[in-house]
């Protein structure tokens, strides 16, 4: 055997190293995909899914968020992050699986708008801080009712993504319910755009109905106060539309459903189809499909004739009332709250659908001016300096005239700090025409303004690109309904800028010629040998005939 | 009760609700990260995964890959799929895990240069087969050596990620060995740059060992001959690098490993760590750590020791012998064969490390003009028009003047046709500066010139932005290499546009003498009453005169 024989293989050589790969191995080697591809990010992340979690919870089980989040540096490039919630709790039996295996949850397998959707978050941040510091993940939950709490460690087992528990203990916690979690792991704290307070202050700002309160390693302490005591109804779960089904899917709900007969399981498998309807699509379909009909029994060419039935048959549009908009007044609350501005405008689209999908989008716009003092018009005609008050010294959205836009982007309710480039939030605002409405827009980007421009996707199957969660898929009906919000607020704020400007001007005008007056005055003294009051009086006279004279709408 | 109460859910019911998610129905709902986002892509990926499998499969056996592809129209929208190789055969009891279960593979766990490193990709090729039309995928393979071939019909059972198997026989095949699948999928078939004719173009030019055969749904063909019989050297499986592994890994990999001591455990596990190396990490960690410790009673504190000194403790570069380029003679032949171009320059780059892995850049560039004659001298000086040939008439590589450069992008010889924006070879190419080397460049943008540029990319685990293996993340230490690979063919660019532009000037100014060389001999004849043979003799001397005195470098 020569030696370039050994190194090539045979089939069954190839078979022997044929291998399961466990999903946590996989994301392990790939952890850049749930968002771990940086210190600084990672540490984001992991705030990011318990907090998005322990909302979710809160909210589900009726009770208004009080959330917690301390970051304490514990080494260098080392963080522990601790988020904890007044939610309902966890039960124990549960604790493991939820923490410490991939793909578990709850939210999956419907069609129901909430933060999580993949059952993965928090394992994966678990499995990060294992991995960079071999530290488990430390939690402690108290359930609604019960007397102690229970305190687990746990980690991912990763070649078969099954949890491992290091210790478990019931104690005395002095909550009455909720959750506290905590990861050791390699971080990398960090101000800015993509900072763990960044995604606080604009988690507060979607969510007006809970509070924050976040400490940080050097000490600092900031508390995002709920603006609402009104909790967001709860999420409706809904069935898929027949609109959005494929082939495959039907054939596979055929098989699988407890429908004794065919006229049933459209009704029951599908929203939007009654039995007129149903009715219809069997009849349509022919191929001796009748009402009665066993789904197990239908045939391959009888499950191709029903689908296509049910793609040629009009049905309702999906039912929308399962997405849940934060609504105009909330997020008008929330943006004044945390965004400090002169003109704010809010709009909330009507529902609309992708792929059998319901979703809502919500736009908004906060315009600041680039310092120095604003101008209003007083009850008498004249206009008045104001100076801005300054709120907070440590804002992060500070409005520059000549500078891009701030955006600030959300999907239900959770804010997105990454992949910006790749969303289609930000193709939607690129492709607006903003010059219309009176602003700078080099070609191709972001206008130049003093500007917050706010955009909220809320919908039962929000379309990301990666499993991060930190972009939107480009839907064509999401950038239109996308367009639409924008445009709606960009015409408000042009009418703003119009008469901002128009005040500017005759505010010019005014100044000047009141400049003139004290002359005019002394002018008139002289010649018509006026005593010095007459004189102040004539000034005064032709000053209120000045404003009155030119009326500002 | 009231209303609102029975919309909220207690702990318990949560609990209720909690579910385990298969890795196929997590892939199945987010098809889009796999690449089945549309019809068109749904095509072109699953002709991508089955022959990126067939070229991995021949290349490890050690046999020159015979590749053939067909792809038939079934239906409006529907198409049939077959990918036939004469590869080693897969042994029978393997064929359904291979193609009936996501996350099953031979080279996820191993380091070593492969097109698949994931264990998904023709699986859920399957798996939307199934989902769009019901139908399994069909499978036939004959091992090297056995009289029978194996034929099955596979299919995913989504809920549990696992293998069904629908008919299974043996059958007799004409084919000494390999494998054929088939699959029936919604799709599009569509030309130009993202189709599977231009994939294979591509893979074709990084592949000049294998020969391809396209039969499309028009009843068209088109073939592609190997242009070398040497296979590339077998991938080498390497051992991790030291400077790549992090604390968590280290832990996990102290509990898992057969060695009995310390210094057994770190020559074992790790590539570039010979005893001494060993000795040294031992003495720095300290903690009362010694060559015979025993790795699984390390405990946390003395792993973290260990940890931080295999980061101080110097060691050897990984080694490099284990990434195999295309090579500068193969891949130059590769594109002679696929562009139609005048001048072409290859750069092979020596390898490189990113966090821990080797990795290895070349670059081609192709360049053409547009449209229209070529000039060359000849041996006696003469600058004479050479007519460009044409080669393809079905040419989707045309070269233009004033439009953008096409940009081939590979990634273990496999082409990337999707994602080019998000790519760290995308951003090499931007961020060159291409005027520097004569072009025109928009800022921001690709050069405007009649080229192709090639950037391949060898590495034991190439660092992907998605599961779709469409995109190369952005390390700087890949990005640096890039950049000096595509400034080194610049150069050379450069060089031949310089050549060019003299020989044209020089073209232009002998054609205006040449003009007047006729009306000179007239003037001589004139004046020296020549006749009209010493006339043309002597506007020929001046001719030669004028090639030999304007020498062209």
């Amino acid at each position: 055997m020569t030696k370039r024989d050994l190194t090539y293989i045979t089939a069954t050589e190839m078979a022997g190293r044929q291998r399961e790969i466990s999903v946590a191995e996989f994301f392990l080697k790939n952890r850049h995909l749930l968002g771990f591809d940086s210190r600084a990010k990672a540490l984001l992340t992991t705030v990011k899914e318990a907090v998005d979690n322990a909302l979710d919870a809160c909210e589900e089980a009726g009770i208004l968020p009080d959330i917690r989040v301390h970051v304490i540096e514990a080494a260098q490039n080392v963080y522990r992050v601790m988020v904890e919630d007044n939610g309902p709790g966890i039960l124990e039996n549960q604790i493991a699986r939820i923490f410490g295996k991939l793909l578990y949850g709850s939210r999956f397998h419907k069609l129901a708008q909430s933060r999580g959707q993949q059952g993965m978050g928090i394992s994966a941040a678990g499995m990060y801080a294992q991995l960079t510091t071999g530290k488990s993940l430390h939690v402690i939950s108290r359930v609604k009712g019960e007397r102690m709490a229970s305190e687990l460690y746990v980690s991912v087992d990763t070649t078969r993504n099954k949890p491992q528990i290091h210790g478990k203990k019931k104690i005395k916690w002095d909550r009455p319910h909720g959750t506290w979690i905590e990861a050791e792991m390699e971080g990398r704290y960090q101000k800015g755009t993509h900072s763990a307070d960044m995604y606080l202050k604009q988690t507060a700002i979607a969510n007006p109905h809970a509070s924050f309160h976040f400490e940080g390693p050097h000490g600092e302490g900031i508390t995002y106060q709920r603006s609402s005591k009104q909790l967001p109804p709860p999420p409706v779960e809904i069935k898929p539309h027949p609109r959005g089904v494929e082939l495959g899917r039907l054939i596979q709900m055929l098989n699988s459903t407890r429908s004794r007969h065919l006229l049933q399981f459209l009704q029951n498998e599908f929203s939007r189809v009654g039995p007129k309807t149903a009715g219809k699509i069997i009849e349509t379909a022919g191929r001796g499909l009748t009402e009665r009909s066993l789904p197990k029994r239908i045939a391959h060419a009888q499950a191709n004739a029903l689908y296509r039935a049910i793609i040629k048959v009009p049905v309702s549009a999906p039912r929308t009332d399962c997405v849940v908009p934060i609504g105009e007044q909330r997020l008008l609350d929330g943006m004044k709250k945390e965004i400090n501005a002169d003109f704010y405008i809010v709009k909330t689209r009507p529902p609309a659908v992708y792929r059998g999908n319901p979703f809502q989008i919500e736009v908004g716009i906060a315009w600041g001016h680039a310092g120095g003092a604003n101008l209003a018009v007083d009850k008498t005609g004249h206009i008045n300096k104001v100076v801005q008050h300054k709120r907070d010294a440590a804002e992060a959205l500070i409005l520059h005239a000549d500078e891009p836009a701030h955006l600030l982007r959300f999907a239900n309710r959770v804010p997105l700090l990454y992949e910006q480039g790749g969303c289609a939030i930000t193709h939607a605002v690129l492709q607006t025409n903003w010059r219309n409405y009176g602003l700078k827009q080099p070609k191709g980007a972001l206008p130049l303004a003093p500007m917050v421009i706010l955009v909220h996707l809320a919908s039962v199957w929000v379309p990301f690109t990666s499993e991060a969660k930190e972009a939107i898929a480009q839907y064509p009906e999401i950038i239109k309904e996308l367009k639409l919000g924008l445009q709606a607020c960009a015409r408000h704020l042009a009418e703003h800028l119009r008469r901002k400007t128009r005040l500017q001007n005759e505010y010019e005008k005014r100044t000047h010629i009141e400049k003139y007056l004290p002359h005019v005055g002394i002018a008139l003294q002289d010649i018509l040998r006026l005593s010095d009051a007459q004189r102040d009086q004539a000034v005064s006279k032709l000053d209120d005939a000045l404003h009155k004279s030119r009326k500002i709408k």
